[in-house]
């Protein structure tokens, strides 16, 4: 293992991005989920400056028994004309018993003069009396120099002495921050390389994607002589995000050959990106690198036939070494070849040297073709094409339900707001069921009244639930004469699959995406028909 | 100028990401934006190996007036053993009539074996023969090298000689391409410049995002010798995506100072950007590189306060270069200024030295805020605007007609297709009028019932048509429960509009963005109330 620090700001940087909103108990679970990956240090937040940080590190004290991480407290240097030990502030990161502090310092004159609106000496003593107290009590002290490389290229004397005094006052690491982001990996590498020469110093590396080159920004810092990496999970950060620190990780470790990670901890970065994006609840971006959902996603039937052949030859590593998994996309660009490893995907294991197998195979890819025809799509409704390839294969797809017939009403007064309403009838059990549900929409009302029609038969559905609905027009030309295309994606809790429902009604194509949804969440469950 | 190609591929390899499903008109739609940015190259996809792509290039041939960009047709070399011209797919390609033509070519000695199977002299022999035979038939070649780095990592001296052999046959351009997007920028750099010192060929760039680092390895392209880069709009692609096409160019010509646009086009791609992601119905990223909706969105706090003494010590350029806005916030895109603007090319000559003008404008600016906040979004609803302004100007809008109520049933039983029949009160010319209409949908319902209803007094909304109706689910992570927007564009048979509606219920969007449809067609034909 190399002593190159993984630093994860998620909690306190990562918390800046717009509309993400953690409580204490949402920083403590998704402090723990970082101890699980083996990250080296979590930085929890600003304890003094933020009632809700002095309680995340109070609580950590006694609730939280991290096993490979250490915890990091951020503040400011001491006030201008003050003293470190008598600062509030630094105080209160003191009391916040983090072992390491890492105290965030000017090193950009311009904003020394302008913003913190003291003289470039003055900013000097407030990093060296600071960090020699800070360490004089104990602590390890890491130092986030602000804006460093505007600042360098503003007055590189001066940033550099910035380094220089925060090193020789003890401060372990200096994390050069790309604050505002505008960087690029030729600068990046020239700036570092500099530093490091010039100063000795241990140098860390902090930045930001508004270029779209964070996590190559952080890779070139590191071949230049950075050993210290702070980043966030997910890219999370106020306006682009900062650099992804699972990126970095599995570039690093797995195009590089350092290992940051125990590789087991490695293949968990999957399963621990998508468990933290639930913890802050931003949809988790399916072209993420390494763990999107997307990221070892393959379309084109072209490709297909030859990954069947040998699929190193079209992924650019081993997803499991992140935990995450190839799959297959069925669409119109689909061949046979695509359609048998999406089946062996989903535990079918047709065998084209079969005959029987064969048949099954050109069934099911005559039926995919001619529902793309007709507007449906299914890379994005892996249920749908599942219950697809059921109904193909004699015994794979129970009938579980009839549908007698539904209706929805939706009516509006003046400028009171609509109402829907649905009545849905079922045969179930061997029971026929009428039921009505209410809705704010005609797909909600629906949706109401086919679990209540369903739930007597099959309670097992109760707890699905609808968590997204997308509607896309095709063929507009003909405007509401249009066929539409409904994709509803439904969730037991713990995973979530999509159905899709294609017709030129849109409640007649929600209607059968619902049905579809249902259904495949009694398949999942392994419920017998009754 | 400088001549480095931008080339675009949104409409064939961006189209090949996850639940992306392009329309013909879709494609014809995203490439007049795409001409509006100015980029070089088009490429519109495949003809002759998909049907919708050959359709595509019939009507870009008539519909599409390209002022810009020029269009390239993406194709295979003719298949091994054949003759090029024989091969039905490279006769598919002259058939496009597209002046550039892109072939895609094998480099890597295991996908010519493995994939291909065929002989690495039969490949480079594909090559020559394609190539020398476009040329022949009068059109502009470039070459895709597809897993050229892999390849290159592979047989280097192989790899080398399908490009020399590409160049010698006239190819213009060899795109070298990460096809499985695993590589770093450096090593993207060191292969650049060693192709481009070894062949003295003219070298392009095609990267893919696996390592989160396409727009940094198509820098290092670029900077290593490349003068030809390939991506996509918003980065759309397989997998994590392609190179963000907007953020390469914009780093290029804000970072790097290469001008690839006129100034004034590159202050369209935020409006470009977003445009192009409601046709594509991918909800926009709001963490995109410069175009994103929180690039320049600063979180209030310790900046806020320094972002007035001097904002350029916290943005890393002045967002108005790409066209966004340092204080724009997802929902809320319009200025005072651009209101005044619009209001005037709408023919309101709205002062801002006039009292009354400024106070008129401040209320427009208060309720586009205050609606978009709600998810109106009037750069897509002009008609919607224009009306909004005319609510706000004395005796600008006429009152036509109250609506009382309105209900819509859809029922279906069994296996037929559900039917949908809308009832509407409304009181126009001092009438009270109740009219039911059918339809193959709900809204196609409401829209055959409100015009019954307003006919008799407003015969002129006769002849207006429904000609496009777009739907989009804000906020999906509420499921049924989010926020619907409707976007309806109606046509005069001369002219068209968009109008828009936004709520829960879909039907009720769809109501609202139908009755502002047929207030404008009435101010659009000068009728006065009746």
């Amino acid at each position: 293992m190399t002593d190159l620090h993984v630093y994860d700001t998620t909690l306190r940087d990562g918390a800046q991005q717009e509309g993400l909103n953690l409580s204490v108990a949402d920083k403590l679970a998704i402090a723990s989920h970082l101890d699980e990956l083996g990250v080296g240090y979590i930085e929890g937040g600003w304890p003094g400056a933020n009632p809700k940080d002095t309680e995340f590190f109070a609580r950590a004290a006694t609730d939280l028994r991290l096993r490979n991480a250490t915890l990091a407290a951020f503040g400011a240097t001491r006030r201008a004309g003050g003293r470190a030990d008598t600062d509030p502030l630094v105080a209160a990161l003191l009391a916040s018993g983090a072992p390491v502090i890492t105290l965030v310092a000017k090193s950009h004159t311009g904003h020394v003069e302008r913003a913190l609106r003291t003289t470039l000496e003055e900013n000097l003593e407030m990093i060296r009396d600071t960090v020699s107290f800070l360490r004089a009590e104990g602590r390890r002290v890491f130092l986030d120099a602000e804006h460093f490389f505007d600042g360098y290229t503003t007055d590189r004397d001066y940033a550099l002495e910035a380094v220089r005094v925060a090193a020789e006052a003890g401060a372990e690491v200096i994390a050069l921050c790309d604050t505002n982001g505008g960087m690029l990996p030729d600068r990046v590498a020239d700036v570092v390389h500099d530093v490091v020469g010039a100063t000795g110093a241990r140098i860390g590396i902090h930045c930001h994607n508004d270029t779209g080159c964070a996590v190559a920004n952080s890779m070139a810092a590191v071949a230049a002589g950075a050993t210290h990496v702070q980043g966030t999970v997910n890219g999370y950060g106020e306006r682009t995000g900062n650099a992804d620190l699972l990126t970095v990780v599995a570039n690093l470790q797995l195009k590089k050959g350092i290992e940051l990670l125990e590789p087991h901890r490695l293949q968990e970065s999957t399963r621990i990106a998508h468990a933290i994006a639930e913890v802050t609840n931003v949809p988790p971006y399916s072209r993420q690198p390494y763990v999107g959902s997307s990221a070892f996603a393959h379309k084109a039937g072209l490709h297909a036939s030859a990954i069947k052949v040998d699929p190193d030859l079209y992924q650019h590593m081993d997803p499991k070494h992140v935990g995450n998994d190839m799959r297959m996309l069925v669409s119109d660009m689909a061949g046979r070849a695509s359609i048998e490893l999406k089946s062996r995907e989903l535990g079918f294991d047709l065998d084209p040297g079969d005959e029987n197998d064969r048949a099954t195979l050109a069934r099911v890819l005559r039926s995919v073709k001619e529902k793309e025809l007709r507007g449906y799509t299914f890379d994005a409704a892996d249920a749908s094409f599942e219950l697809l390839l059921r109904r193909d294969i004699d015994g794979a797809l129970p009938d579980f339900f009839d549908v007698e017939s539904w209706r929805v009403i939706t009516d509006a007064r003046g400028d009171d707001d609509a109402l829907s309403e649905a009545t849905v009838k079922v045969r179930a059990a061997g029971e026929r069921v009428v039921q009505t549900g209410e809705g704010n929409g005609p797909v909600n009302a629906l949706d109401h009244a086919l679990r209540l029609a369903l739930s007597s038969a099959y309670p097992e559905i109760s707890h699905l639930e609808l968590i997204d609905y997308k509607v896309r027009i095709l063929d507009a030309a003909h405007g509401t004469d249009a066929v539409t295309r409904v994709l509803i994606e439904t969730s037991d809790g713990t995973t979530s699959w999509t159905t899709i429902g294609v017709a030129a009604n849109i409640l007649e194509a929600s209607w059968d995406a619902l049905v579809e949804s249902m259904t495949y969440g009694l398949v999942r469950a392994g419920v017998a028909p009754r």
